[in-house]
């Protein structure tokens, strides 16, 4: 079990070691640990290594120079110039939140960058400023669209964070398929079965064999099948890919760069690098920021006694499982898998840097 | 069968004869039209019963001063004033695209206004500006959110137009439920049951029974249940309502008022009538039009190349289906169901117009 503050500074550290400034690493490191507080250790530590990786294998500029290509009073162009995501992705939110300030909304398209983390994250970057925040990114094609079996789209994920008043603002972060990828690699490792529904065998049968993306299968979208809607989460997905990477100029759809290094790059580009997409909005910018948020705090609580279904204990607000998960896990500490452990000890000693084995 | 101008010239003197100016009504005949053409005939000519016993019923308000409340450079409110939904909604889309000319992206929330037809027709009319267009709005409760029993929200669907070259432009227009209303009442009309995965009954039990609406049921959100995903589609649809109504002041969630005169309105009011929320954002604003629009190009033949599912013809990129309907119904002309004519012939007669009963 760990501190996040241990786990903050060793991440700090780490990147540090591969080349970052502070303020870039402490960056980097604030996302991994949101990740393992809001309770998705998948974008978490687990994720060090394949940066570290892409490190050792050339493919991340580690002194990027993040810079606008282009922009207008509510928009603007951002080239991440290889950078870690997470650096990327925020000098971008930053610059919509700064539009944002002066021209009621501002959005930012982002090209050149990789992986970024939680999503949420730079939604929720807007949340201080009264604003709406919006993140969205595309990712390496795993999912198929409605009547293919071409792995096409990423899980492509929306954020969406909007301020409340005396409740906790409603933080939306989801994948547009119906699970997260690393659902499948824990399913798969427990020898376990998972509901059809989720993903498809190469020729497009239903299929509950969590491995299948190894076998030429591919992911579906957010609705599963035509007859329950996976039209509409392709449509999602689509929007997500073409505002994160055709606006911007970066790859799109199956031509995503791999985020870890043991896959090859791909043969054809069509772009720079990973896509996002950044959105902030003011809300005094629509009605004054009290009223807006007592009007928020009033659809939060009537959302919340909404009647539970039988065997249900409650109707929740989206951000309410990882505001509950982070607060126990800022008093417990953070458990990280012995696995995990080792991978981490073993790149700090290459790096010559200390990491506490811990069980 | 009727041709659509037959039918658009119909609605028009209809409106008209209710108090519409020409250009309103010319307006809204043109969004019914567009319902029938893209073969979504559910907002189409069925609908025009609702409009004319809301006017009878005094709950429309026929010439509404539609105006901006509060606005920046790039955002507005706009107050409906009570009107038929299509001109609230057109209004607002155009500011949304002259904010959008000058500060590159416009976004417009809504209230005081009531169903607005087809989400997709507001966020195409970006597209001859060469624009990205959206248009979202609230609507009557009739889907439970995750682990509810209780009618919150209502199909709150999401509309995305964006320009392509030589390509068609990709239209995506869904509901953020597994189905339509529309489809439920069709297969309880044949006596036929549906798929489980998108109703429940009134103590949240799975069914397949198409009327279970009536019986204290509810709609399930895009992803059916929680393991599929449903509690993405609730987030969907929440961010819909919110950004529809909380940014605007309209009513939000289980208090939209209802669309057709028969029942009731609620007791509670949050806020003014129906809301929507659209958005603008210039394509030059991130890159060369031209540049885009070869990207858009690429990325929809590389989609439309995508392998098919066995026993699937291809793969359809958002906007094909509703394009192929409206190219077959320009030349063969609209098929309308012989109670909707029989209605349409009732309420002429009642207004002193002319309309020609065809089989």
């Amino acid at each position: 079990m760990y501190t996040h503050e241990y786990l903050y500074d060793f991440v700090k550290r780490f990147f540090m070691a591969m080349g970052c400034n502070e303020d870039d690493a402490k960056l980097i490191a604030d996302v991994f640990i949101a990740a393992e507080l809001r309770g998705i250790p998948s974008h978490g530590m687990i994720r060090v290594k394949d940066y570290y990786q892409l490190w050792k294998a050339g493919r991340i500029n580690i002194r990027p120079n993040i810079r606008i290509i282009h922009e207008t009073p509510s928009t603007a162009v951002v080239d991440g110039d290889g950078a870690i995501g997470m650096l990327a992705a925020s000098k971008s939110m930053e610059i919509a939140i700064e539009k944002a300030s002066k021209a009621g909304s501002g959005w930012v398209s982002t090209r050149g960058s990789n992986h970024y983390g939680i999503a949420g994250y730079y939604a929720m970057m807007a949340l201080k400023h009264d604003m709406i925040g919006m993140s969205i990114t595309n990712a390496n094609p795993l999912v198929a669209p409605t009547f293919s079996v071409s792995q096409m789209m990423g899980t492509n994920p929306i954020a969406v964070a909007i301020p409340a008043g005396s409740q906790p603002p409603f933080v939306a972060d989801f994948a547009t398929t119906p699970i997260a990828r690393g659902k499948l690699a824990v399913a798969e490792k427990k020898g376990e079965k998972v509901s059809f529904g989720l993903v498809q065998d190469k020729d497009g049968n239903p299929t509950d064999d969590p491995s299948v993306l190894k076998k030429g299968g591919s992911m579906l979208t957010l609705g599963g099948d035509y007859e329950h809607g996976s039209h509409k989460g392709y449509c999602l997905s689509a929007i997500v890919d073409i505002f994160s990477a055709v606006l911007s100029g970066a790859n799109f759809g199956p031509f995503v760069p791999p985020s870890v290094a043991y896959l090859p790059l791909l043969d054809k580009k069509v772009g720079e690098g990973t896509g996002h997409f950044f959105g902030a909005m003011r809300i005094d910018a629509f009605q004054p920021a009290e009223v807006f948020k007592a009007k928020m705090d009033e659809w939060i609580t009537t959302f919340r006694s909404a009647r539970p279904a039988a065997g249900k204990d409650k109707v929740l607000i989206p951000g309410d499982p990882e505001r509950e998960i982070e607060k126990r896990l800022r008093m417990e500490g953070i458990s990280v898998l012995p696995v995990i452990v080792a991978e981490l000890k073993e790149m700090a000693d290459e790096m010559g840097i200390e990491f506490e084995v811990r069980g």
